[in-house]
């Protein structure tokens, strides 16, 4: 029999003890489908003797996570102790610097330094495998890395954040206000007691730099994303969208451009009827357009104990079985910078909801600036809000829904700049755009 | 530069032209993907002469798809000509036996002899790659076969025939009869002029042994699958799952059970918010359920010329890449003789529309027979076809719609045949199984 795989693993959390499970329990399948036993033989972790409900019979306790990356005694190194810094930064170039391949969920850390791992990794001819850091168990990384090699990828977008999601759910359904949903989140654990990477969009944004490195052929760089969040999405813009035939989803997009590769994170209007309109609650999903075929999309659970753990293992499965491919598809010294598509040229249709102020003219004062700015508009409503409608001019601003044919963002916020300068709507406007799908 | 990898190429239809395109347009990428070029060196096709609108120059034509299949001067063989017999057959085992690896979309020659020719390509240490045999442009089977290598699968299933989700969406959404629908289809050219194949079920019959084989570790075995086609499917079934929540799906499923792998491919009631449910018209779908996380599902395109293509040139970008798996994820020495749990005692809720004979009794017979085989209904509606409903008593048979809740087969048809004995319907009772998700 081949000579087992052994494995360091640092960190032993929710993930981390997942996997320690799902190796052991399917010690006999991934024997057969790798073609040698995986034996983890050396873990670390915070805290010794915290109790985790699983057997660590065999598995040496290395103190030091760079003393056990970098063990003569393992072949791999599972690094599960998650944040770009150290020591999770340390112990992954530590390990492949002495020669060890690596699997790590770690998406902050490949956000960050991922282009200066993968030159490291390809150099020591080792594998790093990163499955688990976007979409948790849905098969992304490899899809994008193996699957689809003869693809010419127009454009990736994908619902990365369980938090966000699950909110916009509730949202939409319940009719719950943004605040009421994010406590209800917070208590169900869905949303972390300080929230704002995931809701301020930092958390896609991470994610989807990976998946645009992998798919475009450029350097991960998280600093070449637009980001904007789901805390200015109100219950009116979920009904409105509902009404329009749309859902609203906090998206990250990568869409090549003639202006260079677009990489944009925000909410999102897509119609009711596309695949990714489906997906609900924490669930993550992801659809890739290439050139000439229709639309694939991988939905699954995006966290998760024995999800993500489920990603690590496949991941260490393929170091057992030899497999190893550039870390992002292609050697990294072909990995080009990302030209940032800027997005004041970004084009696309948008939703407007905005406070007219009820007097006479300010319809004719709204269209003459989105005209001024050759926007065309596909629908608009104006609402009242009591029902008698006309009777009650004069009470009150009116609510104005607007969605608009392909423009470009530049051309709409100066249309808005104008209205508010006319004094004929209250407050700011509300701007989401519309992903074609 | 590494040497390129020369490849053969027989059958030069839709797919196979379309293959030709694409390496062609998408050369540089996948030189940068695989470390070296993909060339494609030969070529075979039924007709020499016939126009197909791609350039082949610099290749050479070879008369015999056998003598193709093994010249010294191809690294790897693409077979697109179709069909379980020969040609196709006698050139993939020649290719394999001349050492050559294979990459094929024919799922008829996999599902009758796909474990020779894993036994044959393992032994000479080739690859044997079929991405594009099912689900056309989804990468379901390298998923399968690499990306889920830890989890434990405890059921797939899928849309994996596009004629029959079409027709079944066009019969939902228009209300049209079947055989409308077909002549619909046949005219659009998404069925056959013989279509029987595809609406009997075959066709899904075949891709789903192939996917159990991959998902179970079995021996790729299409006899072992109970196979119902969607021709006795009616509007009144569509609208009926309308109104309780449900949408009809021809299904391939394989599962786990205590009796062995029970594969079976029948019209299938889906929960209307199951991610498969939402898969409209000619688009296929698989899901995966695997212990302790929730559903992963991959939608894409199940045919077409383009999709079908780049499923086969990322196959063969993994040759050129040198990885070689197991052809059915395990060693084929490995692969065990299915168990086929038998049909009669498959677990689960039923769909049951009867007509029944309008007197008095009717109802209190039926449920009499349904409690002797302790089968319990969650629903059950019966309706006048006449809007003045109880005043039109003795006009005619009443349509009786039931939904039980999880029970065996057996019971079903048990029940059902003393329910026609007992002479209160009248014709056939239709069955439609539910399928939990």
């Amino acid at each position: 029999m081949a000579a087992p795989l052994k494995v360091g693993l640092a960190g032993l959390g929710t993930v981390g003890a997942s996997v320690v499970r799902l190796i052991a329990e399917q010690q006999q399948m991934l024997q057969q489908r790798c073609g040698r036993p995986i034996k983890i033989v050396a873990v670390t972790a915070r805290s010794r003797g915290k109790k985790r409900g699983i057997d660590m019979s065999g598995m040496r306790w290395v103190e030091d996570p760079i003393k056990l990356a970098t063990d003569p005694g393992i072949d791999a190194f599972v690094e599960l102790v998650g944040g770009a810094g150290n020591p999770a930064r340390a112990a992954v170039i530590a390990a492949l610097k002495a020669g060890k391949s690596v699997v790590t969920a770690n998406k902050a850390l490949l956000a960050e330094c991922g282009l200066d791992l993968a030159q490291l990794a390809e150099r020591q001819k080792v594998a790093l495998n990163f499955e688990a850091a976007v979409g948790g168990g849905i098969p992304i990384i490899k899809t994008l890395r193996e699957g689809l090699a003869g693809n010419a990828v127009t454009r990736i977008y994908g619902i990365l954040n369980g938090t966000c999601n699950y909110m916009l759910t509730r949202m939409e359904r319940e009719r719950l206000s943004f605040d009421e949903c994010l406590k209800e989140a917070q208590r169900l654990g869905y949303a972390e007691a300080d929230p704002s990477f995931d809701i301020e969009g930092h958390d896609t944004a991470q994610k989807l730099s990976i998946l645009a490195s992998l798919t475009f052929g450029i350097q991960v760089d998280p600093e070449a994303i637009y980001v904007e969040g789901i805390t200015s999405i109100t219950t009116a813009d979920l009904e409105a969208a509902d009404q329009l035939g749309y859902r609203i989803k906090l998206l990250g997009v990568a869409v090549k451009t003639d202006k260079g590769i677009e990489q944009r994170v925000h909410p999102t209007f897509v119609r009711k009827d596309a695949a990714i309109a489906q997906v609900m609650d924490v669930t993550n999903a992801v659809t890739i357009d290439a050139e000439g075929i229709p639309p694939i999309t991988l939905v699954g659970p995006g966290a998760g104990g024995m999800a993500t753990a489920s990603a690590v293992v496949a991941d260490v499965a393929d170091v057992a079985r030899g497999v190893r491919a550039s870390p992002f598809g292609r050697p990294s010294g072909d990995l080009k910078v990302s030209k940032k598509a800027p997005m004041q040229r970004h084009e696309g249709g948008y939703y407007i909801r905005m406070l007219a102020v009820d007097k006479p003219g300010t319809a004719a004062a709204i269209t003459k600036r989105l005209a001024q700015y050759k926007i065309s508009m596909e629908s608009i409503v104006q609402r009242h809000s009591s029902p008698a409608g006309g009777a009650e001019r004069g009470k009150g601003p009116v609510p104005v829904i607007l969605i608009t044919y392909a423009t470009t963002e530049d051309a709409v916020r100066k249309a808005l700049a104008a209205v508010q300068r006319d004094k004929v709507i209250s407050g700011r406007p509300q701007l989401i755009r519309i992903e074609k799908n």
